[in-house]
């Protein structure tokens, strides 16, 4: 059995709440956050609290609070002899360095308010100062996912910034394709299962051998056409941007 | 009972002679291409022929073939009595204008070499001359797909424009990620779950509330230190042009 203390009411807190309340080998002792309303959905099933001074003993202590406020979070466990870890893409283990023995345990995935989502899939990357804190968080992924691995906090960096590649900007992508359609009274949904299988490709293929389209067989008049098509300037700026990159990317002529 | 020929042995014609083979309703009399050897796909299972002077008469003869062929392609069937369609999403209608009866039947979906995929969600966007032709398209579409539409020529090539955003050019976030992996020694396929629930995400929410990240954030340190450890100057170019962007989209501060 390993007990955890969640420190944090956010998309992540809530998440990993959630999954290890399913889990028998984990005991959540308490959940804890600042606001008292935010923590009421925890408030059923174990003991939440809003006061840092009195924080129960645990095995593991999870930060799972905003990027900026973990070093000033971390502060509160500075005395504890627990391990002290945050959730964090970006953010170093150094932040932690307050505290007598730290980690980190990322779930590599993007959490969205009112969300569960299941933790089967989802990497979870770990990484601790020594090897006995290593053991425990990897048992402690390993109560949640099929995918525990060591990362770095270098590599994570990394990861994160590859994350904001294929999660936020191919989102901002989706915005686009979803304002086209709106500002011409077509309905978005129809682009769905388009945009599922663009994902589900990478199953058998790398994104290299899954490009298509008029850029990639550097078809000019296609091209053309669809920017003589797009209005808003932003738009057609992204889309020659875009479509010259992945000329270039498979050796067609600019 | 509908009768097609299909000319094509692309991606998009070996899907659709897989698809119409399973339905009971549609009777492939022939595919038709040029090369012999590229229409083993079907040739254990009907007429194939390369031969474009004897070819059946059908009630439905699907041209899916590229953008570029099928103005050559459809003066083979100027003289046809059957309905004429083009498969493609960039195409107007007009490049069938010397054939008697015209239409689309446009799946919206990205089709891989090698990967038969289900026609069960994929939109047919449909679209004929004249409104008896349109019935018999509708009823061709609803063979195969749940969500057959009439889309105009105009709507169209407005929805390949949106396609190549979604599609496309998420594909190419998908390869800078797959990129930057390599690049540092980290397993691409770590993102996978990342890709597809950024994707399934849209089930219950719009690309605009479906946004996270820095940019989205307005959060500059986590900008300002990705943009330090992305050593590609391209890669750089976009990160800024996409995190303004963003920001701009979502009121935050440039």
């Amino acid at each position: 059995m390993i007990s955890v203390v969640i420190v944090g009411t956010g998309n992540v807190a809530q998440n990993l709440f959630q999954a290890f309340d399913k889990v028998a080998d984990v005991e959540i002792k308490q959940v804890l956050g600042r606001n008292k309303n935010h923590l009421a959905f925890a408030k059923d099933k174990v003991f939440i609290s809003t006061d840092f001074k009195k924080i129960p003993s645990a095995d593991i202590y999870i930060l799972a609070v905003s990027d900026d406020s973990i070093g000033v979070v971390a502060e509160k466990f500075k005395d504890s002899n627990g391990l002290i870890v945050h959730t964090s893409g970006a953010t170093s283990l150094e932040v932690l360095s307050k505290c007598n023995r730290t980690g980190i345990f990322y779930p590599l995935q993007t959490f969205t308010k009112g969300k569960i989502i299941s933790f089967d899939d989802i990497p979870m990357c770990i990484e601790a100062k020594n090897e006995k804190d290593f053991e425990l968080l990897l048992n402690l992924g390993k109560t949640l996912s099929n995918t525990v691995i060591e990362v770095s906090s270098e590599q994570r960096k990394i990861l994160h910034v590859a994350a904001v590649f294929v999660n936020n900007f191919t989102n901002y992508m989706y915005t686009i394709g979803a304002d086209i359609c709106t500002e011409n009274n077509i309905d978005f949904k129809l682009l769905q299962p388009l945009i599922k299988e663009t994902a589900a490709k990478l199953d058998d293929l790398t994104p290299y051998q899954s490009q298509t389209g008029p850029a990639k067989r550097g078809d000019q008049k296609t091209l053309q056409k669809h920017l003589q098509l797009i209005k808003n300037t932003h738009q057609r700026e992204l889309y020659t941007l875009l479509s010259n990159a992945i000329k270039e990317k498979h050796g067609k002529e600019l």
